[in-house]
């Protein structure tokens, strides 16, 4: 199947829409991340709250600043990303 | 079935139609990522406030921070997939 | 495949697509393994808190110290992957 | 296949793309490495605070050193993947 | 097989780039050998600290030395794959 993908590719000479390809998919792969791991992050503090209502203040900031982390990460993954298409 | 869709490929010159491909599965797994990680946060969000119904409104406003986190990143990643049809 | 794959770069001339998807694909990668780390250690400080609400200071501030180590990596990780494009 | 792989690369005068997928890759392999690592130091750290808060002094800095470590390898690695963009 | 890709790299002149992306990829999985392996031993250590405060310094030394065995071998493999673009 790929194969046949890319004996299509032959003829192309813009080899280009290989690096836009990338881009698609690498962002979308920086999604899941930014996903996977701001999901577990949430999903604990939640849970954290459920278990500890009266330290919902502290639970709050402590999931702001980890999930601030990976968000800075990930963006600057699709930014990058993005970047493929414009370079 | 996918061999013969892509015999008819060999005679597409234009070859941005493998970036259009990436664009589309590019999206589609962002969705999946954003599905992922605010259904974490979600799904414990429910539990949460089920053990704790007198905490639901602290329950609420961070689970709404922290999915609005993940959609942020998502987004921006299917935009960058959209990006790959004009660019 | 992969022979078809590369049998197609043959007529590729302007290789440089290949290093961008490889950039891009590595950027999003790395954030996958942000995403993953800090992810990993947020969820597990959230329920501490939720278990010591009174250790929440030491708690956060070792939370801080081993994101951050993650977050030093994997940012440079990506900005490799952005020089790729311009280099 | 690899020896497929290796024909075309024969015809490829512009063979320097092909390192450089590679170092944005390695960079970001040695990324998810230093993600996967610290992150269950950090993770068992936050827990093992939780269950003896008086002991955070000990398992702070062992912490520290164990994901130092870590840091220090994978940090290495990165920069040899960045190295290669230049040599 | 091995003989095919020898056939072929006699040919290549600049064969180099595949040399890079070796040595970048392989200093890449020699750092996940160290996050893995120290990051498990990390990880045990703090549970142990938890279940033993008073065997902190034990644990400690013992922490350091099984790391510092893991550590060695991947620097090692990092600076091979370094000595790569030099040699």
């Amino acid at each position: 199947m790929f194969s046949a993908i890319l004996t299509v590719l032959l003829q192309v000479t813009a080899g280009a829409s290989l690096a836009k390809m990338g881009a698609a998919i690498g962002a979308a792969i920086a999604a899941v991340g930014a996903g996977y791991g701001i999901g577990r992050i949430g999903s604990s503090a939640m849970e954290a709250i459920a278990r500890q209502p009266e330290a919902s203040g502290d639970i709050r900031s402590n999931m702001i600043v980890s999930a601030a982390l990976i968000e800075g990460v990930c963006f600057f993954a699709v930014i990058t990303c993005a970047l493929v298409l414009f370079v």
